[in-house]
């Protein structure tokens, strides 16, 4: 068995989802599911995170029927992380009603040794002081990037900016990057992120798509126009692992190689919500991921015309 | 002198504007300038407005050195129209302080002998009373554009749908149409609208672009990125305007020109923004856009990578 070519450390969860149309709880979700699932399709993910005695063995069996790796996958004495969270009626903004930490409160990534060497390396939106463990235990993976969120900004942020120097991208929504630089333009947001350490900032804008800003180049990812949406839940992490996982299959951190990853991370969001929680991720084909790729470069085809 | 190739009717204003970094009062503005100064630079512009007796004419002057046809506009007895508008610290939401229709207010669009012709019209933000009293005296345009707004669409909202059979594109805002056709979703949203008549439908985002849903095709226009926006009144005027223009300049209204005109409105509505009023679009020379516009199609530009 080969070794992950792409580790993320993250959270397994179950999820109570209520859309407009439809509510359900205890959906499978957390970040590296979402992410490992996504890049499941491209490269060879590994997952480090934590479950609880009431994970449901078909769940594991889903993850590693897409040859997803779970050494990293601890199961610990108690129930696995639960989150809730409704969404208003245009999908645009949620509250969260709950969040039960459960076994993710003494969370203490571990990495298995078949991991270590993983070129890629994804830190999903967990406690930074974690994430600091993490990269201690990894050996200099090629492409480190990190995900975080308002919470960490407002009460981790010292250890935060230590871990910036550290990894090669910061992932972030619009309205994080500017608690954490103090800019609402998200361009000079970008460039206080890579002042710090990292050579690339991923801002995403939700519905609106994200802009990916690294030292020599800006590139636009308007996000992929559907008829309808089912969930946005897990989107962000989708785009992410879509992204790291096109990376490491090209293995390749270019700026062309980040334009095109980029676009993949796209591509597997706009699936990601076709359906409620990551099932269809879970049943994407490689013919459905190349046919919508070619359609998101339609998207933003500008002809050439001579005026 | 030649006939306009593109006629625009709508607003020459005195706005006020308010930003957390400059106020001014009584700034050239009015949809009509705003789109007839970025139509300048690609097309032979004619404006059909009404100002008062206050207007001045250096104002004048200046359009006229744009080349533009001032043939249509009116000088009546009273005072100028004026708008007076606040823009939030993100400069993304304004409250409108006044609206002072004077001459406006009794507006009825004459057009003139020359313009009459004109294979380009563009409808501002108007009374669509007036935008069907328009299309009367004009024979047969090779393609008309309407921007409408929510006012009228809540007051004359008859004589707003009477009027889309008879237009090719119909611009407005995404809330807009929302309001508009009731559906959140922009595809859903352009889907009704082009059921209505239009075989475009331009849905503005603000600072996150724009979409051009046409009958064969979807357009992503995401916004060129500033490192500093100034003001961005007259960006919508000026999208149309940039757009228009390319159309009427290429003579062309397929799905390919159409792709190639909105990444010039967008080029438009990034050089708009810069500077406080329109005077950004009056200083601009053919090889800043043509600079702009290179950098704009490298914003979107997804390489060619094999997995």
């Amino acid at each position: 068995m080969q070794s992950p070519n792409l580790v993320v450390v993250g959270s397994v969860a179950y999820d109570s989802i209520e859309t407009p149309s439809r509510s359900e709880p205890d959906v499978l979700g957390g970040s590296a599911t979402y992410f490992s699932l996504a890049a499941s399709h491209l490269a060879r993910p590994g997952v480090v995170a934590v479950v609880g005695q009431d994970f449901r063995k078909d769940h594991v069996t889903l993850l590693q029927d897409h040859g997803i790796r779970l050494d990293g996958l601890e199961t610990a004495a108690g129930e696995t992380f639960r989150w809730g969270g409704r969404y208003d009626k245009d999908l645009k903004e949620r509250d969260t009603l709950f969040t039960h930490l459960n076994v993710f409160a003494q969370f203490s990534p571990r990495i298995p040794q078949a991991f270590r060497d993983a070129p890629y390396l994804f830190l999903a939106n967990i406690d930074p002081d974690l994430q600091h463990q993490v990269l201690d235990q990894c050996t200099s993976p090629r492409w480190v990037a990190c995900d975080t969120m308002n919470f960490w900004i407002t009460g981790k942020l010292d250890s935060l900016l230590r871990l910036l120097p550290k990894i090669d991208a910061l992932f972030l929504n619009d309205s994080e990057a500017f608690e954490l630089t103090g800019h609402r333009n998200l361009l000079q947001a970008a460039r206080w992120i890579q002042a710090r350490g990292p050579a690339t900032a991923v801002i995403k804008k939700g519905e609106h798509g994200a802009i990916l800003v690294s030292r020599d180049q800006v590139f636009a990812v308007p996000a992929f126009l559907l008829d309808s949406v089912a969930d946005p839940t897990g989107a962000g992490d989708t785009f992410a692992g879509g992204m790291a996982s096109a990376l490491a299959a090209l293995d390749d951190t270019s700026p062309d190689a980040l334009r095109y990853a980029a676009a993949m991370g796209t591509v597997m969001a706009s699936f990601c919500v076709e359906d409620f929680g990551p099932f269809r991720l879970a049943r994407l084909t490689r013919e459905e991921i190349a046919q919508r790729l070619r359609r998101y470069r339609e998207l933003t085809r500008i002809p050439e015309m001579s005026l």
